[in-house]
């Protein structure tokens, strides 16, 4: 590779000229052809050289497209809308900071286990390699998975569970199944975001009911379910999004019974649940998954790169959503992803990971709570668990303004109103307090209030 | 771990005891604290102890659901649908014999130097084994793909390609992009069956186009297009599927010719391009990405586990694929597994692999023919490139009913009308020559036929 890019560099190779055959370039340099075979490869990789099918190995051309990628839009020229968060969080740059984004740094996840998993992966069966995977996804995982469940004593057979691509994925797919345009859905207020960008896709009518610290506003959820009709109510469990919140007992009853009356589905999103101190109940376990649907991933405690879902329904819709992702993805996910998984989660240090986090998360949540009361913003609760502070900004001030000032100094946050399908969360900021550690975040929120 | 196991089998522990705390029974068999973390982690995974969180670990109680798993539907109770061999596929016994599959046995994929790519990712940096991705996909990977299209002389800028969670992503995005319910869309007759799956889960109107050893009836095809006035037309290049037929450059202009002229968007599927044994002329390439759409995916020829698509199209389709890429999944496709692809594509060996099986794929292909030829069957074309036979039956036999008799002997077929939107292929079979290896395949098929 180093005499090919010397030659380059000194103008004896130029573009369009045809190099040595690796047999010959093999003498020539006194290696093995497997040698030139794997350096012509990997300068082809880069861009280096081109191979002409048949006809050998030449220098690449000045049509050779540029090796800069930028993202299309800058993120910054884009308006505040349920998207704002996802495309700046996901593309930012890699000096950018983020308060606002929805995961922890990857410090915090367990690569070492990942690291392991990948090794022993790396020496199992060519199935988990290169093949398909089956419909519903790895049958050691939804063992796992299964054994979770009925240790919170949630009793599932078998054909209630399903992988998906991701726990967006599962969404997605439930909502292909339940919804028709016009359907109106019932969200949080404030909610994850991406529930509004995704059922925006699935053009259907959106209502945010208030959320309070113990959960839904259930007089007006009640209200809204007999007014509207709706086919369908996403909310999380455990650690709502982006409040922090958990809901109680009583509401989980009364949302059961108005649900139950009317004939309304309910998706439960447990993707922070393992964030929890201790499970608080879950709609799915109180109502036995006949009119709730649990959905979740292991995006939030494992691993986001290693993507995987589930969803654990009545058993006919199961098998209708099965049908529904060999349609529209061609089976389950990744065999080799679910394997990783499971290997991570059996391999006994997952579990003392997560311990371990969730006393750090404690401290951190005190810490950052404390920093920002400092500067006169103060969290709406204190959350039991998980790394969000949803927080109210000093009297007049617009978290939107402030986010797209911070945003110029490269720091990412995630305002309320991106959270909020009414529009009345300007008041309020979502902070991730694992993405608070560096010292100019704090300065630069303060000025940006100013 | 063989000491719990003992301590069960003999009964002197029974659901619901407590186990000894980790410090207790580290003293008590002398060894190391963590390694009864990792004995009880393992056993909790395997669903042998549970643990509950601040109380420690317990035998695990009869209420654990089963630990086999069976698939909901017995498949072969399905009607012969489109859905019919991706499921008997995908979900078939190890032992099933699959000549209807669309995948190459796991021995003809690169796995070694899968494997290899496995353990360089494991030194790689945290955030490709636990962060989110960017939107696009990795830009690594897509460098790669706009060198490869380069070279094919289609030049495109960063801005036309996007990474997505597989090749059925890829279509399932653009046609959430550009159709609505009702829409009309065009397929090949007969076509690859998961078009259909995918085109009715968006409730659009199938009409299918005779296709011929050239390309689709191009006589046909204007006339759809001026009569139905289509929306969109989905086809393989390179190597159509089920037939392994090429398009023909003249077929491929008057196409664009009509399409342009009707303002049809036309996706072209490359799934099965690098099996051919010298590039043909692509609708992408010779319409500059003006009205033609490429798809793809590494399924076919790297790995099927580790998925990823991609799409390349106008900037401005790109700039919405990614908004509803995010809204529907939350970003591009695992960091992890476009790693793995881009070691696997950079590292030299891969460009060996693809030639050595496109020469050994070309005597299977002949000695397979010759083996159908003796009961019987003949290829409908002798396809340049690729595993799949399009074959016709002798007269009067029905492929539905040969296929059904022979999944009762564990032999799963692909009959023509699955890939036939106007069932009009009754008389044809699909045979992927990699797996026809088994002798019991033919004398089966011969007695089904009797």
């Amino acid at each position: 590779m180093a005499a090919i890019r010397g030659k380059l560099a000194s103008r004896a190779l130029a573009a369009g000229d045809r190099l040595h055959s690796v047999r010959r370039f093999a003498e020539i340099m006194g290696v093995s052809p497997s040698t030139v075979v794997e350096a012509y490869g990997r300068l082809e990789a880069a861009g280096v050289i081109r191979a002409r099918r048949g006809s050998g190995f030449y220098v690449a051309g000045p049509e050779t497209p540029p090796m800069a990628l930028s993202e299309a839009t800058p993120a910054s020229e884009r308006a505040v809308d349920p998207f704002w968060v996802s495309r700046q969080a996901l593309d930012a740059d890699e000096d950018a900071l983020k308060p606002g984004c929805g995961w922890m740094p990857t410090a915090s996840m367990p690569n070492a286990a990942i690291r392991k998993a990948l090794r022993n992966v790396s020496r199992s069966d060519g199935a988990v390699l290169s093949d398909y995977g089956s419909t519903r996804g790895s049958a050691r995982l939804r063992r796992l998975l299964l054994g979770r469940f009925a240790e919170e004593g949630l009793m599932l057979s078998p054909d209630q569970l399903m992988l998906t691509g991701s726990g967006t994925d599962a969404i997605d797919l439930l909502c292909r199944l339940l919804l028709r345009p016009g359907d109106t859905v019932l969200i949080d207020d404030p909610c994850y975001f991406n529930f509004q960008a995704l059922l925006r896709a699935h053009q259907v009518t959106i209502a945010g009911i208030a959320y309070t610290p113990t959960g839904p506003d259930i007089a007006a959820f009640e209200e809204a379910v007999s007014r509207l009709q709706p086919r369908l109510y996403i909310t999380n469990s455990a650690l709502h999004n982006p409040t922090g919140a958990t809901i109680s007992p009583q509401t989980d009853i009364r949302l059961l019974r108005a649900a139950g009356a009317a004939g309304l589905t309910i998706i439960e999103d447990e993707i922070f649940a393992e964030f929890e101190p201790a499970p608080s109940p879950r709609l799915a376990v109180l109502d036995g998954l006949e009119q709730v649907i649990r959905i979740g991933s292991f995006s939030k405690t494992l691993s986001a790169s290693i993507r995987c879902g589930y969803i654990a329904a009545r058993p006919e819709w199961i098998e209708a959503l099965v049908d529904l992702q060999v349609a529209t993805r061609f089976g389950g996910p990744s065999p080799l992803a679910t394997e990783i998984l499971a290997e991570v989660l059996a391999g006994g240090t997952y579990r003392k990971h997560i311990e371990a986090l969730r006393n750090r998360l404690t401290r951190t949540r005190r810490d950052v709570a404390e920093q920002l009361a400092s500067i006169g913003i103060v969290p709406w609760i204190t959350p039991r668990g998980g790394f969000y502070l949803w927080c109210r900004l000093p009297e007049g001030k617009d978290s939107t303004i402030i986010a797209k000032r911070c945003m110029t100094e490269k720091i990412i946050l995630a305002p309320g109103n991106v959270f909020s399908a009414t529009q009345s969360a300007a008041a309020f900021m979502r902070f991730n307090v694992t993405q608070m550690a560096e010292a100019r975040i704090l300065p630069a929120l303060r000025r940006a209030m100013e």
